[in-house]
């Protein structure tokens, strides 16, 4: 019989860091920083460990960080959630957005995502049995492109997928985007979910707009974000979920029966980091925004034309003085010829734009790392 | 709109673990150690963060982990099985069971469980679309009834759940089970899902009848099982499940998209401790049966009178001489008025039978809190 995701195949962040690896790339591709987690967090988990601090968390996360991720949420965006029915830590944002399209996405419901956009979205929403509605961004500077959102919701619309500091592009939502869509949802029952994991990302003294800012949004949406991105460790899967209390219980009886809880010392460990360390998330903006300005700079070296940045850790570059092959094979020729791995925008759309020629370059990396890349994209 | 998961609410576990610390009553319900992990785990998980290993993992895991696990699975059951195809690593064995559901079954397709049975494996079902069919276990034994469910096999079936050692009776199926087993399925497009949890956890010289064991159950069989359950460490939440190549390809897609990978620093350390300390995994069944010969011998000073238990780290026991209620409210009463958490039967069940009196206490515990846990039953 056919297979439930048959459109699925390995994800392009795990194709292109085995060719890396195979080709000895310099790998820019997959969105990992290549520097050390903050010695705190190391040590606290270590400490957490030794405590004794192994067994089941709760279901919904250890108290202490649920709590510090509630004083994070009203000291940045002024909203006041709940810890005990509004915040569940989760195996990463992955698992999170997982949960929230599984509890409450049915079959035949149509769910709004905008092109280019993450690779999870839409299994998630297949095997909930939910339509994806794919709708695409301006592909000149990647914002809404309003008259499209709004034609594409229907009676059916049960969730719209937003993204801000965008990946692949960093693009950002604006207060006035975020004033539209209240306006698109009111009166609906459509439910938002917001992938956020790069706010604490942001550029040029940019705001991040967090559907927490939006009381009219905060009681429709799934707000997730992830540890990984904040503190450098992509591999420790720890994320979490705030939403209204009833989309929350609904969220938590998948959740409980997916993973149940996560990795119980680095939840005391994030808890400790949080409250002790606030300007870890602080200056994250100020330190992701000298690693792209070296790059930018450094791109001046290369044909690579490189788009503007307002936020995230990610660059994209126009590659068009330099080749006409379409984004996948221009990956691949980047990668085994010339030891550079990127990733191709083209897996981040049902259809990509006719002849945009742009690959992704992740800049969470050393000044060596970036400029060992930047000496062999010089020969291209 | 009616929820998609009406009958879900707050797990029994989380209830009891809930109400044991607000009447600070000895806690033998929730099954999880209070003893320690492995210094070694321990020590290993802190080397690898400090290595660096802390960005993601390949999705399906660290090499070496599926390798050692690979290894393992060899030397425990004669199977091989390949660490780059067949292996997949995941967030405690709850995630497999999540992920295998939602690989391959679809809206009305009928899995069969066997009452009583762990309560993740419903909701997974209920996710998938797919139609819960319950047969149950002899009461008497816990042994299987083939009349019954043999009975239950349609053309609709997709997936048996089978799992030994049981949880909550520690029940083992036999050889002569599992040989039932394969002519069952002979012919059929039935998948096994073997939730095989506790699989070092095994008394009185009995053997692990694996599916792994039989080429002809390994070839439709997910296998699941949890680091968890063997290194005392149930909030790590690191698993895995051996499955055949074309369904550790199904799988996989789930898993790529839910929680992506597990924690990594953790991976590392497994594959560490598998590798050089086989005998943990071998010493464990004799490690808890002193444990359990231990309770035992103190049960003889209540009136509680325990089943017999032939693996897995729970004893079940009979309170109907002390009381007519039934399981929950029993277990409800023992925990606030005698200070003693227990896990009720009857939430195990579709049906619970008539008149069953019997409660689980879990006596993965130091002997200090199964004394103290004696001392209060003992006043019962
Ligand atoms: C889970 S691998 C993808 C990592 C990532 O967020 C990205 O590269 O976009
Ligand atoms: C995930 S909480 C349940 C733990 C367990 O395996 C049990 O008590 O049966």
């Amino acid at each position: 019989p056919q297979t439930k995701l048959p459109k699925v195949g390995t994800t392009i962040f795990t194709v292109m860091s085995q060719m890396a690896m195979q080709h000895q790339a310099v790998n820019l591709g997959q969105g990992f920083p290549d520097f050390p987690v903050p010695d705190f967090l190391v040590e606290s988990l270590a400490r957490a460990m030794r405590d004794g601090k192994n067994q089941y968390a709760p279901m919904m996360g250890v108290p202490a960080l649920r709590e510090a991720i509630a004083e994070k949420t009203l000291a940045c965006y002024g909203h006041t959630a709940c810890p005990d029915s509004e915040i569940t830590v989760t195996s990463g944002a992955s698992e999170a957005i997982f949960d929230a399209v599984l509890a409450v996405v049915r079959p035949g419901d149509e769910v709004i995502v905008l092109d280019p956009c993450y690779d999870c979205y839409e299994p998630a929403i297949d095997l909930a049995g939910g339509v994806c509605v794919h709708v695409a961004l301006d592909p000149a500077d990647f914002s809404v492109d309003w008259q499209r959102l709004r034609a594409a919701v229907t009676p059916r619309t049960r969730m719209i997928f937003i993204n801000s500091p965008h990946n692949p592009s960093g693009a950002l939502w604006t207060a006035d985007d975020m004033q539209r869509l209240i306006e698109l949802v009111r009166g609906t029952d459509i439910v938002v979910l917001s992938d956020e994991v790069y706010e604490h990302i942001l550029f040029d003294g940019a705001r991040h707009e967090s559907a927490l800012r939006y009381p009219e949004l905060a009681e429709r949406s799934f707000v997730v974000s992830s540890f990984g991105k904040t503190y450098h460790c992509t591999g420790w899967k720890i994320g979490y979920c705030v939403a209204p209390k009833a989309l929350s219980a609904e969220f938590r009886k998948v959740h409980q029966y997916n993973t149940f809880c996560s990795f119980a010392p680095a939840q005391w460990a994030f808890a400790e980091m949080i409250r002790q360390h606030p300007e870890h998330h602080a200056e994250l903006g100020a330190f992701y925004e000298s690693k792209r300005d070296y790059l930018r700079t450094q791109l001046a070296r290369t044909r690579l034309r490189p788009l503007p940045v307002p936020g995230g850790y990610f660059q994209l570059v126009d590659y068009s003085a330099i080749s006409d092959l379409p984004n996948a094979e221009f990956a691949r020729w980047l990668c085994v010829e010339k030891g550079v791995a990127a990733i191709p925008l083209s897996p981040f759309y049902e259809r990509p734009p006719e002849g945009q020629r742009l690959i992704r370059l992740c800049f969470a990396k050393n000044a060596e790392t970036l400029d060992a890349a930047i000496a062999r994209l010089e020969q291209v």
